[in-house]
């Protein structure tokens, strides 16, 4: 079973991290001039009222995902028309999955109640969470982010919204009271489902193929459902605004919904909200006022210029990339005072100072990484300087990039087995050989040899998590493994598609359907932003994602 | 143990009258009138800001009323000032009881809340509520009326109103998240206190005694409690207004608040939604548009009747009767169905077709009692008729009294034992001899002969609610047992202040802290109308009540 990061290293991380807001604000002046932009460009929320469309009874089967599967059970009017005593623990099935405010209606069933009603309505992604008791909670996150929700209706007949938001496509209705009288009955229940997409993009050609369609289809409905005010990372946990999440979403967007204002908003928002160092802020916090987290990330800091980039190349908006111009310079700063006279970052103190993300995966070795994505930022970064007529700004970058990039070859390459490798312990992983392809410190011709290797040999960290195989793919397109990406891509998406998924999940191991970075696999998120990433591969590469 | 009328028997009741509302509608042209007078007359709530007083720790000691008790913990801002998640658990005393509201407010302590957090708040009339677990619910009525609330908040700062109206002293604040990260503090609590009480009534003179003034004060705060837009029963259950309430809290009102106008909505109301053969509402909801509960009450629908006399006596509004009297008409012909020739009621077919009340007590025989009431009511209805110059419409009432009298007195009295029998079994009870004596069945020296007989005798049927220890004190005053109803009074209630009361409960046997009607005494009524009566008696018949 894989092993992931504890969320203890994270609540170690930020007590270290918690002064960081104190230190000299550089960037005070303009970051209220991106906070304002980033108001001026919050995107409208579409709302849509969505019914049921079956009851479904979950039944166990242990060769469906996580043992459990919806069974169609009987219409919807059956809730509507009975009383709700004789159904307690009933499951009602929107047929997709949806995020936002749930409303249910309650009417007398012959005569009047004489006392307060309480109803436990559990909402859930995936079939199993409706039948995992929630309690006593075993996870390592807030027991808060599981969505059941027990209401008190003290008079009926009622009409009541849950204050709540929640991302489900299943509910569970249960009477809490044991013997409530007289009877009751639910007499509606609909959804207010919200998100900032305004239009489906056009389907895929039909030789695309069945499963790289129902793929794309399962990654549009990801990304719609992450969209909401700000690219969120999962509609149900943990509704932020991470750098990471947004990179990835922001390029499915590219090829998919386009809603560019969206990338906008929230490249500003990440500019308004930087630290007082100027570090991009890692993940923002919308409500109750927008916050961020004080989390300063390494590689997503870096990762912000990338994305910055992207957006300008998709839509021309230079005046944005000149707006965010000094915040992209200072990420630029961040790995410089680790760069060592050999051209190596020092990756024991980078390490020590940073938390570096990369992937979920307790163990990796993320020295090789971190060469790579400083050496692939500064790549980007440089070239969207000369889109913007900065290049002078940032002089030193070619050779800094030389320098590094040449360190890396040298120190990581193993030409004896033709893999490149990380730290101390000379670790081998998907996460080194990716970041070392995309920073172009591998050839054509070593990455290509290098990501073949790994399937042959022993002790291979794979990855952990959908992120960093968005970045395994990349490489291997990089690389001219197309075949090989296509076959992961329908192997891993695929997979989950086999088992049911209508939305990409956050964690996902083929080998293991109860995995959880935090210990009860009811609370990991079922529709997850980072998981998307297929929409931009299939709608980008059409000639290599066909035919199956 | 006592035993009480099952909640079963209640069910078969209501199903047996489920088709009451749907007889000819006799008084429809006037109901539409008297329900807008009751609109017109809607007393308007005042609104108090209250603050907890103190922090208390919950201790088991067997001494205690229900073997717990409240002792003084920490002044109420080290709530405020410490983290919640070291404090979960933690009770707060508002010092007294209230009915109304709940706000409170979180903040950050520290940093930023990651993730939703659910705060269980248990709010109790008594210490033992807030100690005793509540489910499994072992009760008989809808767990719905235990006053606990599971909020998720899911950012951090907010101040937040739970929606629910609640009843209570002490309220439990406990983290239902097993590992929120990270912390956050209550910053506040506060609670938004109504009643439709106006003003405290003038202080008791020295002389009353200590037992005395207290018993007053609690008295008083529980009609205060009760008095909301309604008489209620009680403010934490079932909320609603019932005849035989209101017409204690009536009494209790002309002696203390005077608040004359509440009991005018009420008997307005009553009459507004009465039933459509005329019978009068033995209870109302308010909400969510009030509605009576199709359960008619024999002896409530006669008490009406005292109710309105017993208002007029007191206020001189004449007119309130006037229009009333159709419905004051149509309660006299109840009873007459079943009056037999030699003048005695027809107890068996009227228990069988009616509901009729007098006490929680199972077992109780009701013959003696039913007869009583029905003379008591013509009685006070004759006068009332009298008062507003009615009295030839019910002419017939002085023959029908002397001919139930006589056949009571007759019947029911064994001049061997000098105490009144009911039923087949000739039975001896409380409510017997006080109904003999309130309806003057019995004079003076036999209802005084009787009432001090039955502390010797065996097999007599005891009260098993404060509703009933209000008529046998009255009938002891009516027979001169000045001295017995001021023991009885201090024994009872008194029994209760001992116990650390501050508002008098719905059930209370000095010998069993735990009874419950319901099966579980954590449901039930710590602040009850019915038991409000003393400040009738100590305020009535100050010459009487003092000393002690």
């Amino acid at each position: 079973m894989k092993q992931f990061i504890n969320m203890f290293v994270l609540v170690l991380i930020l007590s270290i991290c918690n002064n960081y807001l104190y230190a000299q604000d550089v960037y005070g002046h303009l970051r209220e001039g991106w906070l304002q932009k980033a108001q001026q460009t919050q995107p409208p929320l579409i709302e849509t009222v969505k019914q049921p469309v079956t009851l479904v009874n979950m039944q166990k089967d242990t060769t469906a995902f996580q043992h459990w599967k919806a069974v169609n059970h009987l219409p919807v009017d059956s809730l509507y028309k009975r009383s709700f005593k004789s159904q307690s623990g009933v499951i009602a099935d929107f047929g997709e999955h949806l995020t936002g405010y749930f409303t249910f209606s309650l009417a007398e069933a012959g005569s009047v109640p004489d006392a307060p009603v309480r109803i436990r309505f559990t909402f859930g992604e995936v079939p199993a969470e409706l039948t995992t008791p929630f309690d006593p909670y075993p996870g390592a996150l807030s027991r808060g982010w599981l969505q059941d929700e027990i209401v008190t209706v003290s008079d009926i007949p009622a009409t009541i919204t849950i204050p709540r938001r929640v991302a489900f496509r299943y509910v569970k209705m249960e009477l809490v009271n044991s013997n409530v009288y007289p009877d009751f009955r639910i007499s509606n229940i609909s959804f207010t489902a919200t998100t900032s997409v305004k239009a489906m993009p056009d389907t895929l050609t039909a030789s695309a193929g069945k499963m790289i369609a129902a793929i794309d289809k399962a990654g549009l409905t990801t990304l719609k459902e992450c969209m909401q005010t700000v690219y969120e990372d999962g509609p149900k946990r943990d509704r932020r605004l991470w750098i990471g999440d947004l990179y990835l979403e922001s390029l499915a967007n590219m090829y998919s919904f386009r809603n560019y204002d969206l990338t906008k908003h929230c490249l500003y928002l990440i500019a308004g909200l930087s630290y007082k160092d100027g570090v991009a802020a890692s993940n923002i916090f919308e409500r109750p006022t927008p916050h961020p987290q004080v989390n300063p990330l390494f590689d997503y800091a870096l990762i912000y210029n990338v994305a910055v980039k992207e957006y300008v190349q998709a839509t021309g908006d230079k005046q944005t990339a000149t707006d965010l111009w000094p915040l992209i310079r200072r990420q630029l700063d961040i790995p410089k005072k680790y760069i060592q006279p050999d051209g190596m970052l020092d990756y024991e103190r980078a390490n020590k100072e940073w938390w570096l993300f990369f992937d979920w995966r307790s163990g990796l070795d993320k020295q090789a990484a971190l060469q790579g994505v400083v050496i692939w930022a500064y790549k980007n970064t440089y070239e969207l300087a000369k889109m913007i007529g900065k290049q002078n700004e940032v002089s030193d970058l070619p050779a800094l990039i030389n320098k590094l990039s040449s360190a890396a070859h040298k120190n990581l390459y193993d030409a004896a087995t033709g893999v490149f490798i990380s730290g101390k312990d000379k670790q081998v992983s998907y996460a080194s050989q990716a970041w070392m392809v995309l920073s172009g410190v591998a050839s054509k011709a070593e990455g290509a040899k290098a990501l073949s290797k790994l399937a042959v040999m022993d002790n291979v960290v794979y990855p952990g998590a959908p992120y960093l195989y968005h970045y395994v793919i990349e490489a291997m397109i990089t690389c001219g493994m197309n075949k090989e990406a296509k076959t992961l891509l329908v192997d891993y998406w695929g997979g989950m598609i086999n088992k049911g998924a209508d939305t990409f999940w956050e964690v996902y191991d083929p080998k293991d359907d109860f995995l959880s970075p935090y210990n009860f696999f009811p609370i990991n998120s079922y529709c997850h932003a980072w998981s998307c990433t297929p929409v931009y591969f299939i709608r980008k590469y059409p000639q290599i994602f066909q035919g199956q």
